[in-house]
């Protein structure tokens, strides 16, 4: 089926590092998400869909991963900055490299800053047909503490927005890792 | 495309009446709801989906429709309930008939009660793969005096939650008309 990319769907899905591994790998919930959008949605109707994939870096985060390193000359600091940059173009391989495998489009990027906020602004300026986001699916109490990037997104986000939760089956020891 | 039932991706979509004319339309945003699910998920993939159509009558809400008739034995309710049931066929007859013309599965019922609590007994009954459901796009402090379905099955639904919101350009005079 050839289509045009006026009737293609565009999909965002925000993506993010797992908590628990040192190596870039996508989060238990980032995966989840990304297969429910390909068994689900995409299902074999590769040239119908499109995938966008945004990553947002917080600068806060990356602080506290290098909490025993020196910087002693703005040449540290560049270093660090090109760390980020390989960590997260790490991630993104990782999932256009699936689509790249089963033909379905796609384009990723990277952006600094508070997650929600970004993904919100990207959705406004994309403007893409669906956002898929992954949940770790915690409680109303473990919510309080950690936030979640979806609740704010279902809210604030200018398209329709489904949040995929995490399989039960899947939860890390710390339900708050991903 | 030939696609067995296991490989179907079943889509419920709770829909409800029009609160604004006499005759059982469907509201803006459950004709809103249902139209995305086909422009932007079924395409024309229409072996690949199957839509589930769930309409909730709400018991009081029927009592205020009556509010002129006059009740003066136990059959004048028996016509009662099978005008309700009339009703509620009707709309789903819209959504069925359309889904015939294009070739797509579906199966449509009807259900009474608080429709939040409803649709996600449902869900939990069905296991749908995905729940769509049309919401007035009311702004906050709207939202307190009306409540809203969507946020309490985006919450509580147990299978992945796409509200889309009604287009600005088919708000009624009164917004929390639909």
């Amino acid at each position: 089926m050839a289509t045009s990319e006026a009737s293609v769907t565009r999909i965002m899905v925000a993506v993010n590092e797992s908590t628990i591994k040192g190596y870039p790998h996508a989060s238990i919930s980032s995966k989840g998400a990304f297969e429910w959008t390909l068994q689900k949605i995409v299902m074999s109707i590769t040239s119908g869909f499109k995938l966008l994939f945004l990553h947002v870096q917080v600068p806060d985060e990356d602080g506290f991963d290098d909490m025993d390193s020196i910087y002693a000359s703005p040449e540290d600091f560049k270093s660090l900055k090109s760390r980020d940059r390989a960590r997260g173009l790490r991630l993104l391989e990782f999932f256009v490299t699936r689509c790249h495998e089963i033909g379905v489009a796609c384009e990723a990027w990277i952006k600094k800053g508070d997650p929600k906020e970004v993904i919100c602004h990207e959705v406004k300026r994309i403007q893409p047909d669906l956002l898929v986001l992954g949940s770790r699916g915690l409680g109303p109490f473990q919510r309080v503490f950690v936030g979640t990037v979806s609740e704010f997104c279902v809210k604030h986000a200018e398209c329709p927005v489904v949040t995929i939760k995490r399989r039960l089956d899947e939860t890390p020891q710390d339900p708050v890792d991903d």
